[in-house]
């Protein structure tokens, strides 16, 4: 499997424009705990994912994290390469979850592409459309959505995302995804391991009864 | 003052390109209150304001709402023509706050204009990005701001935009647009109207002191 068969719209290039991403492009591997770009960094280019696991998040002003949304195999990460989408006047750190490894597509090669392709331009926005539909998303359940239910549907989602019901994760690690703090997410782990829902043990959170999260995290 | 000198990349269109939107176009009005978009409506397509004021906003299950940003003259709207953008995947309410004109462009021009013409789609790429990025300020105001600080920027912007610090607005409407309840927006108003920030009557909130509220707002 080469660049191609992960960049979707491959087919509509030219050759001239083929050659020119090709020439371009580094493939690189970093360690999980790699951050990849945050607001000092200069602009890292575009990144597609060849495989492992990114993780967008915004910061506020006490260091406190919340989780965006996740990148896996052939997700392309546009946030790194803000400097060519002047209109994003926001700050996202992305970070290598676990060990990840990437094509690294440089901004000016990928903006003039744009400049001179519809189709790669009409790509990046329904690139950014997905993006700001998770966002708004997410949104939705900060402002609609308790805690317990948005806890609930992360221990799932994670369970979904490593294949696995013992999750190895801490309790301030989980904080950070939802924006929290680790006191409340120890109470309300506590809560639900009260209720049968889950087991916790040192630097573990053991998902007992699914079907029980997930009807507390669809409701 | 015509569609050529609101939309910004007229220039860059070839005459047939023109012809084909300006045969397009339909010039609007719409009373204060009109609802010109929300989830259940067919594709609305792509609103250029010509003058007056519209808000997007979201709501939640039980009818709260939370504005997400304001639209004003030369502004475009575009999830009202979430149609030809398939990866936009949430539903945002569109409704004129006062007596508004604009151009309507019907979403399959503007589409086919998007597939042939990489500023087009660059632009909307750009149109995207802005008001992304004043939904991703929104949520660092939610996550990491208290309600004080977001009531005291509220109130400050109302009155930079409708040019007076007499601003007729119910408690009920502020609470909609910030996605809390009235009786939460009404003890923080006493609050401030104690400290002598503010002085409330029946349906009016009279900014007394700007400064202390703007020291508030951006804290």
């Amino acid at each position: 499997m080469t660049f191609p068969d992960y960049f979707p719209i491959w087919d509509q290039l030219r050759q001239d424009q083929r050659d020119r991403l090709l020439e371009s492009l580094m493939l690189r591997t970093v360690p999980r705990g790699t951050v990849l770009h945050n607001g000092d960094m200069d602009c890292t280019g575009l990144l597609l994912v060849k495989s492992g696991q990114l993780r967008a998040y915004i910061l506020s002003p006490e260091g406190r994290e919340i989780t965006l949304y996740r990148l896996f195999d052939r997700d392309m990460c546009l946030f790194s390469a803000s400097c060519i989408l002047r209109s994003i006047q926001f700050e996202v750190t992305i970070e290598a979850e676990k060990e990840t490894q990437f094509w690294v597509i440089p901004p000016e090669v990928y903006q003039r592409l744009m400049e001179e392709s519809a189709p790669v331009a009409n790509y990046t926005g329904e690139l950014m459309a997905d993006r700001f539909s998770e966002v708004m998303w997410l949104m939705e359940q900060i402002m609609w959505k308790s805690l317990d239910k948005r806890l609930a549907a992360f221990l799932l989602e994670e369970a979904a995302i490593e294949g696995t019901n013992q999750l190895k994760i801490t309790h301030e690690t989980i904080a950070n995804h939802l924006g929290s703090h680790r006191e409340v997410i120890t109470r309300m782990l506590r809560y639900f391991q009260n209720e049968g829902m889950v087991k916790l043990s040192r630097g573990m959170v053991a998902i007992l009864d699914g079907g029980r999260l997930k009807e507390l995290g669809v409701s």
